[in-house]
């Protein structure tokens, strides 16, 4: 843990949600279309289905579901690693376990089936948003259990800009949250350097809070590496690394820190050697 | 030139195409529908019509024509280098003075406007070979002036293999053509690792001449550069690095080197030190 004097911080540590987060947590009135969590003999299982069984937040054409079906030495040794954080249910206490282990002091926390729970296309705008606060309370619970190790990044929904002004209030001065996050592919049909976002940055600069850019490998809204499908190995070689090239693009290019010079921005879990190249 | 004893290849040089070329050159069954290049005050106008007028080759969404409105320095300095070029139609000969000015001794020649051609979405496939073919015998002729120092790089179209595969035979042992040509990212919905594609693989193998893969900024099928429209310079800034790294992945990991170790293959005017993260 803290070494000379130095503490260990992981800025972008994965939790991993319950399968009925959102069956809990969210605002009553949308529970009935609320994303639930399946699960199998993989104890990883990260799927989540509407309702009605459709799968939740990832590509699908032709029939084809988009994963990994090849399930090999990774596969198998991370069953081995996981079983028993997943019988207990991946619960606060187990990542406070995996931390120590790890010899980390401090994590910025961002969720795993909550990456991809925004990225239905075209998402009706205050469904979107009570599924971000959803989240967001469920993970202040989470990290109630020690709040000065387990830090929250509060997930925001593009979905209606004044609804994410709030809930970024909301997160920093209520939840007591260090951060918040998007994913770079999910625009809301506008890029991030347009001016329906500028009432979120102005936000963010008065609140001193960090935004972190945060892709996954799947996403059911368009993202570059639709391309692979169903190839899900190529398809996450280039989801995150590229994605996170066109939000940094938008960001610096499309003159948003020129306007918000208080701003900080992180790119989170997409390589960084293509950053000389890009700049 | 020549340069103690080593000769100058430029291996991506482009040419100007007439306005009417698909007009001259078209099968005439296909005549009536073929792009027109449109001309204006801006001696290096590179649009391309349908005939009834609609913009051909470049997205168009919301009414917002893509294009750079911003006509300044950069532009001004282009308008006095190629008055000359322009008035006198960018023949052969044009072309040949340039390259004595520029001290190149053999040029692979790319298109311009034709780069845009195939680049609406869902061609229809007898159409799409048809403008393949014309601007081939275009270029055909226009490399006729000096085929010694004016090498051609004849238009693939992938919308109908069987077509490509004769089309590349033709280029190469009829016309006289060292390279055949494709974009990256006009892919007939099936990526380039898909089987769908190997006779064309097999026949450039056995013919021994290389494909290049020429993005180019604008297109009306989907592109990396969409999200950045209206914004020509952000489109412009990532759509050739970005669609060639994804043409790179299905090309090396999607199996094709692999599977055809004498293919040759060249990713052309994307820049390269982005090469380094992706390898």
């Amino acid at each position: 843990m803290t070494k000379n004097g130095m503490k260990v911080l992981d800025s972008d540590m994965h939790l991993m949600e319950p399968v009925d987060l959102w069956d809990r947590y969210i605002d009553s009135k949308f529970k009935a279309i609320a994303p639930r969590g399946l699960t199998s003999e993989n104890v990883r299982d990260l799927r989540m289905a509407h309702p009605d069984g459709r799968a939740w937040g990832v590509f699908q054409s032709k029939g084809v579901r988009s994963g990994a079906p090849n399930r090999g030495q990774n596969f198998n040794r991370n069953q081995g690693t996981y079983r028993n954080h997943s019988e207990r249910q991946w619960t606060a206490e187990v990542q406070l376990e995996a931390m120590d282990i790890e010899g980390i002091d401090v994590a910025v926390l961002y969720p795993t089936r909550g990456l991809n729970v925004l990225s239905e296309p075209h998402m009706e705008p205050n469904f979107a948003g009570a599924l971000a606060r959803a989240y967001n309370n469920w993970l202040y619970d989470f990290c109630e259990k020690d709040p000065n190790r387990l830090l929250g990044a509060g997930m925001l929904s593009p979905f209606d800009i004044d609804d994410a002004v709030k809930e970024a209030k909301r997160c920093v001065k209520e939840l007591g949250f260090r951060a918040v996050f998007l994913r770079s592919n999910i625009m809301n049909e506008r890029n991030w350097y347009d001016a329906y976002y500028e009432p979120l940055w102005n936000t963010l600069e008065e609140l001193a809070v960090p935004i972190g850019f945060h892709e996954s490998s799947s996403s059911a809204a368009r993202q570059t590496g639709d391309w692979f499908e169903p190839n899900f190995m190529l398809r996450r070689a280039v989801a995150q690394p590229m994605e996170q090239m066109l939000g940094l693009v938008a960001i610096c290019c499309g003159g948003v820190l020129a306007r918000h010079p208080k701003l900080r921005v992180a790119f989170l879990e997409a390589n960084c050697t293509w950053l000389p190249w890009l700049l």
